[in-house]
């Protein structure tokens, strides 16, 4: 008889956001008159910029000829894309990156899901807490984190990183000695940065103790203050111990186009081997390529006109976080992020727990955010409300938060 | 000291295809006068069908304005496409699978390396020999396999069905006991096709050993004899023990699109655990799903025009398979496949190998095919053509191939 993977069943409950789904939809079929309004799940709400419909329509048409027709994909990615991603998100930064230590995909979440497959079954994790749920769940599935505790939401093998206020929602040095440190900056869920000194320190502390970074910079388009680094290439030895991860969807508004990359400097070594081969073998062996179509949208984002564009959307998503910040400070509530991310991280009112004031939220203003304790036992308390609604839809949220 | 998956090191050396691109590449570099006819990938080089096209412009369309902006898809696809899938590919054939035993993914490559990871450490796996080598190279990769010899190219935990000449390209009940029995039919790379009794069989012994089958689909649409299944689930009971892949990149030409689906009944049990629920779990958490653009290109396959399209799309395919067929066998090739299937499988003439035969082909006729033996050891000293090619360069390769 066929055997599972028995790691799967230790995962406590579903996935987060289908969750949350599930709730609102109950909700929605429930209450068809009230008008819901999400600022849970990070997913986007304006449409693609022109610059980026228009790369579109031109690839689709190239498809439509056997003479313009292309194919499989090459295996990193084509190089048009793997070029303007290079020279705008690394050589214009001064961060040492060529084309080819970049690899196009699908999206962060299946890089930062499928990442630890290249690593081996006895790494032990350090994770922030609260922190992308994903990045736990797939090394539960991979059988690397231990024994779950359900009293305190945690895996015995999985080294956690509190960020709460006390510490201004900015991990502290371990410890216990991790091997792999998954690191999300700007944070999601709080909202958070860190000044590059700060993470010069991550690095140096991984290159002294042999541990790997795994960086996760889907928000680096957010970053509004000057200190706080967009890539962690921009510190010195990066190269030796991180591996970055890079979307489209937050920038670019590509959470239903898909795209994402995944940089490995090919210094990047484990005695002899080098991840960047690990990687490659991976994606050659388990994916075939993101659309060509996409790739050329992608390349678009990187245009003078895509840039102009996706700076005035950027610009549209963060006006929408300086309204709940402000409107929710000003109404007594304690809040953090919304400056260098398109999150804000409140404390639930009244000594609530998050899911508590996720169904009160829901039920009361028919707002629907994230329940901090979804990302982490530190989350508890807290909740996630993102800036990515329209600007009517935001302040109509803010309205009736401030009006409970 | 972080450690790498160690299983990845026992791959013996890079993925097929990749190695075949470059020589190829190295061939045309140092021999740029000469015109290089690859009929090796199985990559296809009709243009996507109008029907197709017209819906991608329209979904770009719709991502342009804020009302009709797709974000991130449902976790299972668009209902639109699986409810056009399971009408058309199932019900329509009297296979009873309902839309949500339909999972989207971006191609069946990555359902077919994926799908491994729900199943536990301890299952002993069979595959066809020769066979497309993701399956046993992702179960390598999941340290599934054992210890590889590198005289026989197997792998100790491996059980190989040979299919060759002797046994008409039909894998046999093995006599050792496989707990996951990967199934690819037509075949890649023989171009075989089994029967529905044929193939009932295997259902029956899967059902009785407790066994689990990976049916690979993919070439369905190439079916042209009618007692060859175009799915499993036509076979009673296999949605107890049956997971179909399919693709649209041999049936639409959708290689450079990237769309496919796993179906998994929810039926289909290991005592109490659904695999359907773990696959879930698995697309929940590592995937985001395929685009909305190429989702509803998915939906134009089942248009009526979208279907009259590819219906000729398919014609001129196997146009191309017959001409090889025939044009090798009247040369004094053994030849077969290309009947339900858009591969032509041929034994290199004169006792050569698999890999002598490539070079001299690439070297005398310019003509690019897939060497058998990167199949498996059953392949050495078969090769590989496809059918993808335009028709003119089909002719010209064939004929290259007779002047020899």
């Amino acid at each position: 008889m066929f055997k599972i993977n028995e790691n799967y069943l230790k995962l406590p409950g579903s996935y987060l956001f289908s969750t949350i789904g599930k709730k609102v939809n109950a909700y929605a079929a429930a209450h068809p008159d009230k008008k819901v309004i999400r600022l849970g799940i990070g997913d986007v709400t304006q449409p693609l910029a022109p610059a980026i419909i228009e790369a579109l329509h031109k690839a689709v048409d190239e498809m439509a000829a056997a003479e313009t027709f292309r194919g499989y994909a090459p295996d990193l990615g084509y190089e048009f894309l793997r070029n303007a991603i290079a020279e705008n998100d690394y050589r214009a930064r001064g961060c040492n990156i060529s084309a080819d230590e970049i690899f196009i995909s699908d999206g962060a979440k299946c890089d930062s899901g499928n990442i630890q497959e290249i690593f081996g079954q006895g790494n032990k994790i350090a994770v922030c807490d609260p922190v992308y749920p994903v990045y736990v769940d797939t090394n539960v599935m991979a059988g690397r984190t231990g024994v779950y505790d359900s009293a305190k939401e945690t895996w015995s093998d999985v080294i956690y990183m509190p960020c709460t206020a006390e510490n201004n929602f900015a991990p502290e040095i371990p410890k216990e000695r991790p091997d792999i440190i998954y690191l999300c900056f700007p944070n999601n869920p709080t909202g958070s940065a860190i000044t590059k000194p700060q993470l010069q320190e991550w690095v140096d502390y991984a290159n002294k103790v042999g541990a790997v970074i795994i960086y996760d910079a889907a928000y680096e388009a957010y970053i509004s203050e000057e200190n706080v680094p967009h890539s962690i290439y921009e510190c010195e030895g990066a190269g030796l111990c991180a591996i970055e991860l890079r979307s489209f969807s937050k920038n670019a508004g590509f959470t239903g186009v898909r795209l994402g990359f995944t940089v490995i400097p090919k210094e990047l070594k484990c005695g002899e081997v080098s991840l960047h081969s690990l990687w490659a073998r991976r994606h050659g062996t388990k994916y075939n390529g993101a659309p060509y179509i996409v790739q050329r949208a992608g390349e678009a984002v990187y245009s003078p006109e895509g840039k102009r564009q996706l700076k005035q959307q950027i610009a549209y998503y963060m006006k929408n976080a300086r309204y709940i910040l402000e409107g929710l400070q000003s109404a007594g509530y304690t809040v953090s992020g919304g400056v260098n991310a398109p999150y804000i991280w409140l404390k639930a009112p009244g000594g609530m727990s998050s899911w508590e004031f996720f169904d009160d939220l829901l039920e009361r203003a028919n707002v629907v955010g994230t329940p901090g304790s979804g990302f982490g036992p530190s989350g508890e308390t807290y909740f996630r409300l993102t800036a990515f609604g329209s600007y009517e839809n935001t302040v109509e949220a803010v309205d009736r938060i401030r009006a409970l």
